[in-house]
């Protein structure tokens, strides 16, 4: 049966199309049995999924929901022109996204506006540095929109490393591996407890701060957190200058514990 | 069919008790379905679930499992002595929390000995400035620990306010509102994007020092994020000087966006 709200009845009944909701879903830090229960009633309810990948793969996003997905779903891959191979302060980067998220929210709005609600889905926590906010802002003023939160990744790596990451007072500070090497020192100088997000070319550099600011040894290095080939070592024992972008650096905090 | 691996089996075979393994669920920002698919999993396979609670009251956390809790399930409430009645800073404090959290550790540490598994849920993200970290510390090197990430309490305050926190490169800065004014103020001062925290009697100095950090305009007030009773509101127009200890400001950053 129809549910008596459901857009094609009300067509029938009015003649018009209304519009359909985006849903924009956080999925998590990557086990898919870390969706929060309403991020999968969302994807099992949506006619058409959609999810970020780069060109040519799969993408981790459409991985996780693999086992959650609906028969009959419609999909839609957004494929990214490119992604870290040309730098994010190049014109040609700044002008190759601007034109896809364009694209990408034109292609969502037509499903929307035919009535059919989108799951847009995206690893971790949408709100936090997720791509689904330049969709946000692109779609907000002309669809509604729902936000599912979800773990964020570093909720996940900290979790799966089995550390306590912040206590009572302690500062966090979340820095971008994209920082200079003086702006991270002097950052992690300051703070209680650290994330460093965003490694691939920047690890080399991130370390070389990590060791100026005399926190060497507190680091803990997370590669996969949560995901099959999961790797969590203390920083130091890392040897090698290789780390994927999307793995990160955690200095826990060591505040006050009655 | 008992699971062959069950402890209630391995004692019956071996006439020794295998001891439980100790589950750190994360219950998420209090929204029942934004509880991960494994949270509810350990939550209802878990023969006991224990929980914080102030003395006298049921607690948010027992309220937020409410509706996942299996038919016979044991109840544990730990039930803190004090919680914001005394300075954190008081020696009174200290030992009283302390008291509590080593007797808290034993009674948990009796049902794992005995061979059962043992759920200890907590609001938010289990290892974020989670009491849950206190019996951590006291129990994982006698028995098994699984921790579960949770959607922390600020991705539901930003997701329920539609609000994208960080873009491209932006620092985000955590910070407690027990700091001081002039801490918080310079640490406003130096970041692109802040959670404020642990409002309570701190509100007015809290907002003080967004003031003094030219940050006004940008900041918003989440009281109760995802739950009954939500409020959201420009920081600017809230007029008066009361804030619940859990309650939050976000101050969105405002980097960069192909």
């Amino acid at each position: 049966m129809l549910d008596p709200s459901s857009p094609a009845l009300e067509k029938a009944r009015t003649g018009t199309v209304v519009a359909g909701t985006l849903h924009g879903v956080g999925l998590g830090p990557g086990d898919p049995e870390l969706l929060t229960v309403r991020a999968v009633r969302l994807i099992q309810s949506s006619p058409v999924l959609a999810y970020f990948a780069k060109a040519g793969r799969r993408g981790n996003a459409r991985a996780i929901v693999d086992q959650w997905i609906a028969e009959g779903t419609e999909e839609m891959p957004l494929l990214y022109p490119v992604t870290t191979e040309i730098h994010f302060a190049d014109d040609g980067y700044v002008s190759a996204l601007s034109g896809f998220y364009a694209e990408a929210a034109e292609r969502i709005a037509e499903k929307l506006a035919g009535g059919q609600d989108v799951a847009l889905v995206c690893e971790g926590d949408p709100m936090f540095y997720g791509s689904f906010m330049h969709l946000f802002t692109r779609l907000k003023d002309r669809f509604e929109v729902s936000i599912t939160a979800g773990v964020s990744g570093m909720s996940g790596c900290w979790a799966a490393a089995g550390q306590p990451m912040t206590w009572g007072d302690d500062i966090l500070t979340v820095l971008p591996g994209t920082l200079d090497l003086e702006a991270l020192t002097e950052r992690l100088r300051q703070t209680d407890a650290a994330v460093i997000m965003k490694l691939g070319s920047n690890f080399p550099k991130v370390r070389e701060a990590i060791r100026a600011a005399g926190l060497l040894e507190r680091a803990i290095y997370v590669e996969r957190g949560t995901m099959a080939g999961e790797t969590i070592v203390p920083l130091i024992a890392k040897t090698d200058d290789k780390a994927p972008y999307f793995s990160m650096i955690l200095i826990p905090g060591e505040g006050r514990r009655p």
